[in-house]
């Protein structure tokens, strides 16, 4: 008998297309607010993107809708040409939000591929809207891939570590691990400044039935060395083609903490980047430094000092266990490309 | 030529006597808001201590100053004995406030060990501040010894990476390697939940002149990786016999990553403890797990989720390059019992 797992809100309700508009849910509030910034027009989206009203995957659902909107102000034209104009000044508005995030250029360009076919039709804002809609049911399902692989490890029993927010890998491996009937539980660290752990994952992983506990991100060893992680798990930013896993900053520490105590470290990542082969290079985000003197808007450090916030660490190969793809499960030293259409690395943050 | 420094705050001005009161500095809120509660009664005292308006080193000072208002509840009193028994309600009072915490026990002691000395004086109120102040610069010089020792180990051109707050330990430490005309940095780890790191220590270290830079709990082993800490120092709540660091949560994972990037660890407590060989010979407090969803009072986690809150973590004795007390710097395997007076301990948190 199939077991129903009851997916999460950030995993279906982080961008709604509803009767010409375009709805994100605003997570940087979230869940401690459930709130909704609605956007007529394509540039309210980009403005969305750009403030932050939705990070990690959420970009590639919110720029892809944004389309919808272009398409509502295409509609009323005739003639292929001014459609297609009009197409392409969102999708280039779409894409200059946060340049260096793969993941809006691969949405946004994987529709507009498709506009042309389209261009014609009367009801082009359905139209478009059914192409986004293709486009997002092919992005879960390569994320139900990675989680089968992914849940494949996990042992009746476990305690999964994780850290920050792994967006549909995370959801995803939850969701197959209960779908296999595994019984498991989930920690999280709160993931500073940002607390994406203690909101977004702890949230989630809840909404799914699963125990979830919160630690302040102090507390991995203190946890390892009580007995109470059996399983390291993260997503990963990005992950070289030879097996460096950069993620949210804090990852190494607790893949070194794992080493230390003999507890193994899974990164799951759709698809390794076989163009980066070494960490030298990714581009590592700096951010603002005095994000981590402050806590939900609310300074937390004493007036003289300064912060430092790198946004990703890098951990070696040699402190990873093994790499879940939508592929498989791969020693870190021997990822292979993948095949699969529409396989778009990293959703997570 | 001597070099000045200035000392914090914290140092000595976490509890003043003035004028048959004691005023004592929240340091729920410090430095964001620099207010002290002002207590006319030992009864008051008691209270502020229970409701951890000081912490760490601070209940030292304020138990034992809770006594001069013992004396001036005694003064009016004729006769030894009532006057006497007046202080007597007065320690235990005191002494019950926080039970495990030896410092209270230790400072209400010693003042108490001469009351008898002074109960007949008319100026009854005047002795009695004259034994706390007495017992204060003691306690201070005790400090200024380990400060001393330890901060012979600080080269020039160090980043110190350190944890929560150690009180006398790092401010000795810090003002010490001042005087030796030493030149380096404070990194300090802002300590969630309570962020005594990015609150106290980032405070005081900048009060004294010192660059300090603050970074949130998960950047330990990114900020070694990338070069910027040299040395990694904290206090300890207590150090076993055998050389076992007991000290806030965290501490062990930063131990943990400072041996995986071959960065020394150094652990400062004024005297080991003979009396406890091993971790298990010490209570390890569990606090309340609701302080993790939490950030200065607000709400940070899923309503769905739980936390774990361990306030302590012990880091193993080959985890630990050396140990700073009042009577030197030892291996942990080679500690040695003091034989200086006074000397209480840890008085950091």
């Amino acid at each position: 008998m199939a077991i129903e797992v009851n997916m999460p809100t950030l995993h279906d309700k982080s961008v709604l297309i509803e009767d010409r508009k375009v709805r994100i849910l605003d997570r940087r509030v979230f869940p401690l607010q459930v709130e909704y910034v609605e956007c007529s027009a394509v540039e309210e989206v980009a403005v969305a993107i750009e403030d932050m009203v939705t990070q990690s995957g959420g970009p590639y659902y919110a720029a892809s809708a944004g389309l919808v909107l272009a398409a509502a102000a295409a509609e009323p034209l005739s003639g292929r040409d001014a459609r297609q104009a009009c197409f392409e000044r969102a999708a280039r508005r779409l894409i200059a939000t946060r340049p260096t995030n793969n993941m809006i250029l691969t949405a946004v360009s994987r529709v507009m591929d498709s506009v042309p076919g389209i261009l014609d039709r009367d009801d082009l804002v359905a139209a478009t809207e059914h192409l986004v809609l293709d486009l997002w049911a092919e992005h879960r399902a390569q994320g139900v891939f990675l989680g089968e692989h992914a849940a494949g490890l996990i042992a009746d029993g476990d305690t999964i570590l994780t850290h920050c927010w792994g967006e549909s890998t995370i959801m995803e491996t939850v969701a197959a691990a209960l779908r296999q009937g595994k019984k498991f539980q989930v920690m999280c660290s709160e993931t500073r400044p940002y607390l994406q752990g203690s909101r977004l994952t702890a949230h989630s992983v809840g909404e799914m039935g699963v125990a979830v506990t919160v630690i302040t991100d102090n507390m991995g060893a203190a946890a390892m060395d009580a007995g109470k992680v059996s399983r390291l798990m993260t997503a990963a930013d990005r992950i070289t083609g030879a097996g460096h896993v950069v993620n949210k900053v804090g990852t190494l520490q607790l893949a070194i903490a794992a080493r230390h105590f003999g507890i193994p470290f899974t990164a799951m990542v759709k698809r390794p980047d076989f163009t980066a082969m070494t960490p030298a290079d990714v581009p590592m985000e700096m951010r603002d430094p005095d994000e981590v003197l402050h806590c939900l808007g609310r300074r937390t450090a004493s007036p003289l000092a300064q912060g430092w916030y790198p946004a990703f660490d890098v951990t070696p190969p040699e402190l990873v266990t093994n790499i879940a793809t939508c592929e498989g499960v791969f020693a870190p030293g021997a990822l292979r490309a993948g095949h699969r259409v529409g396989c778009a690395g990293a959703d997570n943050g």
